[in-house]
């Protein structure tokens, strides 16, 4: 199935090749994504599975500079947000299947369940991943930002965000500054990436070994030595709630976990 | 940003196109998809991003026809699995990350957030979507199974997944029966999907209610007037917790939702 052996195959279409390429560009030169270009991704993204095709999903598409400023503020001051000409926000949305639920008299309960804070969760990122790949057909740049979750609350109170909602991650769009464009990221040995039939633990662990040198070799390369390994950076950030009021947001916003075992978790606190 | 009157524009190139086109596909002619493009696929999957870097995501791919027979069991006994020539779980693995946790003597607690679960999902589906948009490159078709939630423990032990781990999504993979190819199935509208600045509560309603008209009028199309419409369909599974034993087999699986208040969740059962 794969190489184990040698450099990886070259891409073999264009598609392919563009997703090769993907990068997470932080510096834009402040250009103009015209309206055109913009409703040609959103239009791809919406084309984008569901789950059951609830369409839980929803897009707040930020692009006033100074609501822009502000979500970067959020996200903890991030400059690559602020420095985006657009930034998009993924909604998980049970706001509008309640909607359908309160039009055929039912009672809506997957916003408090486990299983329906998955399905949102991976429906952004189907959404996400999708607006991306439009975003670069077109020749723009994005990141996706996870650090919208850094203050939830106050996302959700720039966006007016209704009780059943919740901003899952969001994506940058710009225009990339050529003078900053980073090079394309290695990643984990596909071995101990995309396993044959069964989770390989042992393959796993080689792989997470030689990831960490591998990352190292290449940031050496890019003169940034003093770049933590991948496990130091990784085991630093999980070994902290590092963006700790989410769950308590969640849960203003009417989410709970209420499919599954949970009183007696107080004593494993 | 969006045309509110008139069709949508045409894509403006080949992967916004590829894009557009894309739809579910549940029947398969049974040819086999060469290691070759299969290893096409699985290397711009694995160029989509992940959270700080982390790569806390693995893939298991299940080609042996048995069992792949096992894991449509598994969705619930899915016909549209059992014909695919590959199967494809995300797995969220937070066990990879204890390893670097391990190797720098920090206890890692992500998996024990709901942060780490709202992470790993999104991370399986900006893979799966990256996955589906390879696959569709290369002519092939693919359709999401969230089934897999119906029985996660039996895929657990299918695929001998370990603790901190858990398989969220899968993606079938084959060549499509042009006898059997859907049409493109139409969306919510644009107004109430990608909102401009802030969440649109109104557009939201009249968009959801302008959907159950324009899906309903879909089906007719293709000589099912007997599907339900969207609102049927969504809140009559949105009021019950369809895959009831995700949060248990989570929880089995070491994953928890400690970093919020839940104890006086008990009195709203």
């Amino acid at each position: 199935m794969t190489s184990q052996t040698g450099p990886d195959p070259e891409p073999t279409n264009p598609v392919l090749a563009l997703l090769r390429e993907r990068r997470s560009v932080r510096v834009f030169t402040g250009e103009h994504v015209p309206d055109e270009d913009l409703e040609q991704i959103l239009l791809a993204t919406r084309q984008a599975p569901s789950s059951i095709n609830a369409e839980g999903l929803s897009l707040v598409v930020v692009r006033d500079p100074e609501r822009i400023r502000a979500v970067a503020e959020v996200a903890g001051g991030q400059p690559q947000v602020a420095g985006a000409d657009v930034v998009v926000v993924f909604v998980v949305d049970f706001h509008r299947t309640e909607m359908a639920a309160r039009l055929h008299r039912r009672q809506q309960v997957v916003e408090t369940s486990a299983e329906g804070v998955l399905v949102g969760a991976v429906d952004a990122g189907i959404a996400l991943a999708t607006f991306q790949t439009a975003a670069h057909s077109l020749g723009y740049a994005t990141t996706a930002i996870g650090g919208i979750r850094n203050n939830p609350a106050g996302l959700i109170e720039l966006l007016d965000l209704p009780r059943g909602t919740f901003p899952v991650v969001a994506s940058t769009l710009g225009v990339a500054d050529p003078a900053s464009l980073p090079r394309v990221k290695p990643r984990m040995p596909m071995a101990s990436y995309a396993m044959e039939e069964r989770y390989d633990p042992q393959a796993v662990a080689d792989g997470a070994r030689a990831y960490d040198e591998i990352l190292r070799a290449w940031w050496d390369e890019q003169g940034m030595a003093q770049m933590p390994t991948w496990s130091q950076d990784t085991s630093a950030r999980y070994s902290t709630y590092y963006y700790p009021t989410v769950a308590a947001t969640m849960r203003a916003q009417g989410f709970r976990f209420l499919d599954g075992p949970q009183d007696d978790d107080a004593e494993a606190r």
